[in-house]
């Protein structure tokens, strides 16, 4: 059985509702960045990154977002969640996905993360003036230049949507309100709809 | 025939090369990014992000280099340029693609491009400061737990490798000796021996 590693709050949302829609027998096991688990002994054996996600299969542990996406999508066609039949649909998803990791992602991360590429407490500081900005030009492209909807690949749900459901939750924290988003918005409240993501998130810790 | 949008010194370099591996039929756009050709409103027009790569085959555009790399795979599997028949395998290749996207890139575009994510010259000189040690941990990780080489995924040859080589070879410039990380280097002069990565390599104007 597969195993996810999962920190609330964090990117991994995406792999959890990827499993839960695809209808896969996993184990989840929750850690706690804000506690630091992700730097602790027994987690970097897991996964020498010290981030998440994590997932481990009996093949070995994958990392990295987009992969563990596609991976699920590939090991459960019969849940249609990428469009496995069609190279360059698929591609297009992958695409997405690799924006919202490379780009969308890391513009959320100099709002708390600036350490990983500065040392000073002003720079930290000028990161953070920029970060609603940042989100708001990518939000931007999303809303214009992909969502038709009603999902991301359009008339199909895929991992890619549980993804962007993930990431748009980030930016009312961040001072964004995504309702100048119409599209992405109600990208946002479908997809909270759906059985598999209503299950999980129900096992968030109030 | 699809087309590549291109520029030196840039990440495209990798889907170039996987083009080349491929034995792919393509025409080559060369922009300046100096230049700030990407910028322009006919390259806006064909990639809305003003980034490179960009591939322009004759269902549409493809962006973001670990999307374009799976798909040159994928579209010429006599190339076996991809563990295409092995998912698992697969989506490792696709973990590292991603990681070389949005964390090696990641670290070496706060050196120039520090600007994307904050707005004082006191910021950029302190991320700049910080870039080589950032570089330094990400390819120590690839040093020890990715590549036994001779190739990223082992015996095979893949559209990874174009990629690390692409990384690779910014580490110079960026004030990071390549020869503390003995398998790399190796993979780099590996690499750079391949008749379709010479080949490439002979294009780029002196």
């Amino acid at each position: 059985m597969m195993k996810l590693f999962h920190a609330w709050g964090s990117c991994s949302l995406a792999s959890l509702i990827a499993l839960e829609e695809a209808g896969a027998d996993y184990q989840l096991a929750v850690i706690s960045t804000k506690d630091g688990d992700q730097r602790r002994p027994d987690y970097l054996a897991v996964n020498p990154k010290g981030r998440v996600p994590a997932l481990v299969t009996e093949r070995g542990v994958l990392t990295e977002t987009p992969a563990i996406l596609a991976f699920i999508a590939q090991s459960y066609p019969q849940a249609r969640l990428a469009p496995l039949d069609d190279l360059f649909a698929f591609a297009r998803m992958q695409a997405f996905n690799s924006y919202l990791c490379s780009t969308v992602h890391v513009a959320h991360a100099h709002k708390h993360r600036g350490y990983r590429w500065a040392s000073e407490a002003s720079s930290f500081e000028d990161m953070r003036r920029k970060v609603a900005q940042n989100e708001i030009d990518c939000f931007r492209l999303i809303e214009t230049e992909v969502l038709d909807g009603p999902w991301v690949m359009g008339e199909q749900f895929t991992v890619a949507d549980g993804y962007l459901f993930t990431l748009a939750g980030w930016l009312e924290g961040d001072g964004v309100d995504i309702r100048q988003f119409p599209k992405v918005h109600a990208h946002w409240e479908r997809t909270r709809e759906r059985p598999a993501v209503r299950k999980v998130l129900a096992l968030e810790p109030a």
